[in-house]
């Protein structure tokens, strides 16, 4: 929540977001419609809603359960905000195929897994709004300053996968706040 | 689409939806946005988006296909408006447990393709709007007046099942249109 400075910003695949120095990030809950909230005027806005989780299994939530860093922590001052739309393709993929590829294929619970202790995430689902939304999700990290090299080793190991292959749409805003 | 008659309403769990006499079905399209469609003062309304399918496997989806009655078909005067909403619990359970409760233990998909053939289907999901819907999925189905004893019967085998244990609200409407 709160205002971040951009320290960097690019777009991978697709139409590219106007650039920006600094971005918001308000919840838009019942109590403060989206209206009245800061800035009045954005060069853009891009929204999205935590959801139940739609891949894990049981054993792999309680083991990232056991050691994901939360939203939040002290010293995370680092933060990334990532957004992706899938492809056509992807969409008309069943359950089981779209399990297939990201887990079977491309070990996309597992390469989060090995970062979860350090690099706190969360999922906002854009897609289920309407079909006009630009992006499917956005994607949300937050780090300490010195992890920001595994961040980049993260988005490296699950660029490479064969799931990256329907992304047809990708940003990236490196964040940070002020310390603690 | 369009404007139909209320031959029946209940609520079997959770809130009462004040009764109507009639009920309008309108797409929210980008063309015509929900302020310029009819009732304009309506009793009540819900809405819901069509989206990927989250249960199904590919072998499932196959056989659905090949024998899937398509909404809109001649003569199918009778439909029905089902809005559901199921518990925390449910929520909480990860994607293969739910799964798990849904085919293995309740076989929803193989009971729905009995039915398939004669009552045509569409799902629309809810929840994703926002965390106030006072529903999370909004079923839509279509059939012959001859059909609606098979229908009552599809409803009993699910309502039978032990995922219905997760269902804490649910309405039903039944509906006509005027012949073709």
């Amino acid at each position: 929540m709160g205002a971040y400075r951009v320290r960097a910003q690019r777009c991978l695949t697709g139409e590219a977001l106007p650039h920006v120095s600094r971005i918001h990030i308000t919840a838009a809950t019942q109590d403060a419609p989206p209206g009245s909230q800061p800035p009045a005027q954005p060069q853009w806005s891009l929204r999205g809603i935590t959801s139940n989780e739609r891949y894990v299994t049981r054993s792999e939530k309680n083991q990232l359960a056991a050691i994901q860093q939360s939203i939040g922590a002290p010293g995370a001052t680092f933060a990334a905000l990532i957004p992706i739309r899938k492809s056509p393709e992807w969409w008309a993929l069943t359950q089981d195929e779209r399990r297939e590829v990201l887990q079977e294929q491309s070990r996309h619970i597992e390469i989060g897994l090995r970062y979860a202790g350090r690099i706190a995430r969360r999922l906002h689902h854009c897609r289920d709004f309407s079909e006009s939304e630009p992006f499917d999700f956005i994607t949300w990290f937050e780090y300490q300053p010195a992890d920001e090299r595994a961040f980049d080793d993260l988005l490296g190991e699950l660029r490479a996968t064969e799931e990256w292959r329907y992304v047809d749409s990708e940003c990236e805003l490196r964040l940070s706040r002020d310390a603690d």
